[in-house]
């Protein structure tokens, strides 16, 4: 058993494998919810309803058109169950967590593929189109004209798009208030992950009136805690403690991807975020990974946990430059291992 | 609008209407979570592993038998999915909430009306039987022993407790390790209300493995929040720290109750708790919540959210003596003013 000596000793490992923004400051947030801490003996409010009239202002709907959930698998369950029995159509790479959820409602499963275009997408029989944009896993964006024609050009398939990382990409994203009157467009997004509150659990979902109505149903009462809550309304009231400084991190990215590019073992896939993909030609990412972790220190992202893609590939998000330099010297060094 | 002053001038109402511990001492968990804030920024544990391996070893049972909640309505919601378009038994009083989410997935649904014993309980095509134990509403405690026969001689019956409010009362409660080799018996308790920490949202299910699996799948991966379940660990760690004063609490609840009952407008009814119905025989609820709330800052319990009950009754919970008297002191003068 280690003790916690040794665990103090233990760094924190340098996490490569999530997307959140790694430079966020949280310290402002963190003294609220200390300062308010109390509120752990509040009941909260039943449907978080505070919290959805400050986005429903924010993003010009209506109160009916927001649900508040305990983060976006709690989203994505809420969602597949009013869809019950549905054929569900998933644009690959996707999470497998998201498929999971689909399953438990007994929907049928249709993957796309590897796609070049959103004309490629087969609509046959399909109820349901699940799409994240830009891309959760490769960061790939649509243009937000394409796909609201998409939309448009399908009445009758119900369009959910999961819209978390819209902040981390510099062209138009997907916003709520595209849904204005369309019928057939559902967005989810969390709230915690792209603010680094993972822990917190906190997603919204966007959708028609009508529709809403039948999934704040479906989401149990009083199931947002009282401390979620109000870490969603400090972040909603105070946006600017929460920006991103993008340019810099996506001129990071440029920078880290043409290092990575350099080496040819691996290629490195194209993507509109900080986070993105990279091919293994040596080995696989799990070993990579383990690899990583065990004598560098160093998360990654594989792919056991994704729909749509080999375990050769593996996923990183951009860090700061030295933590980068160190990354791409850490992989060198395995594929030196590898192909001596 | 009112002004911050005035706000802060507002004190916090006397709160005869919940049923929690209102002594309880919180300063040491809060002081633990203030010094893990940190955690807001860590994924929470998918299925709340380690809490459910920490509930199942007290209770001595297996893992998979626990599964952990965004408090009780979550609980509650998820075991009526698994028994989609079932034939639902409630035993009465019950709280509203409770059979919307048994409607939310279409059950069939059945009020016992006022029994006096078990054996009144008609299971005539009946598929599942809900029940609080103490009831939550009137603080009505049947025998363990009674419960248990009545489980064991109804086979095809699944049998559901909420067994949250098992510490407040002194005859032998129903315990998890009471599902033993039973596969038509769940049980559930919320943690985070009866130990004043509604806000937190945090409950459990006792289920046997087979249900327990089913409904894992049913719960959103993720969605209790990493504080939640830090709670959840301290308390079930520090067990000490979280004990309430029963029997100080219920000869507080005699003298209460003796007080109350001397008033001829109004029947006591019998609990086993702290809390417990009063009927009243002038005026009805509502109108005696608004007079108390409006002109003596004190909430009690109406029965709006209840089912099974007309608004002649009220719910109150003991507090300390000197608060007591003061419930008392404004109920005779709400009387006054309505026989005079």
């Amino acid at each position: 058993m280690r003790t916690t000596a040794a665990r103090l000793e233990q760094k924190q490992p340098m996490d490569f494998g999530t997307n959140v923004w790694y430079g966020a400051t949280l310290d402002k947030l963190k003294s609220h919810l200390i300062e308010q801490i109390d509120i752990i003996s509040s009941y909260p409010e039943r449907d978080a309803k505070s919290l959805r009239r400050l986005l429903a202002r924010r993003y010009e709907l209506k109160d009916g058109n927001l649900i508040i959930t305990a983060g976006t698998f709690t989203a994505v369950n809420v969602i597949a169950r009013i869809f019950d029995r549905k054929k569900s159509l998933f644009v690959t790479p996707c999470g497998g967590k998201l498929i999971e959820g689909c399953e438990a409602s007994n929907h049928e499963i249709v993957l796309s593929g590897e796609i070049n275009s959103l004309s490629e997408l087969d609509f046959t029989g399909i109820d349901l189109c699940w799409m994240a944009n830009p891309n959760t896993v490769s960061g790939k964006q649509y243009r937000r004209k394409d796909i609201l024609d998409m939309v448009d050009s399908h009445p009758n398939v119900t369009f959910i798009f999961n819209i978390t990382y819209g902040n981390y990409v510099l062209d138009d994203p997907l916003k709520p208030s595209d849904m204005g009157k369309r019928s057939n467009m559902i967005m989810f997004s969390s709230v915690s992950k792209s603010y680094n509150l993972p822990g917190l659990r906190l997603a919204y979902i966007v959708a028609p009136e009508g529709i809403g109505k039948v999934l704040q149903k479906q989401v149990a009462s009083y199931s947002i805690s009282t401390i979620a809550q109000e870490a969603g309304k400090y972040i909603f009231v105070h946006p600017a403690q929460f920006v991103i400084p993008l340019r810099k991190w996506l001129r990071n990215a440029e920078e880290f991807r043409s290092t990575l590019a350099a080496i040819p073992e691996i290629e490195v896939l194209p993507s509109n975020t900080p986070y993105f993909l990279i091919k293994l030609n040596v080995g696989d990412g799990r070993e990579l990974a383990r690899f990583l972790a065990e004598h560098r220190n160093i998360n990654i992202r594989t792919t056991d946990d994704v729909c749509g893609l080999s375990n050769q590939f593996i996923g990183v998000s951009t860090r700061s430059s030295e933590e980068n330099s160190l990354l791409v010297a850490a992989i060198n060094e395995w594929i030196a291992s590898k192909v001596k």
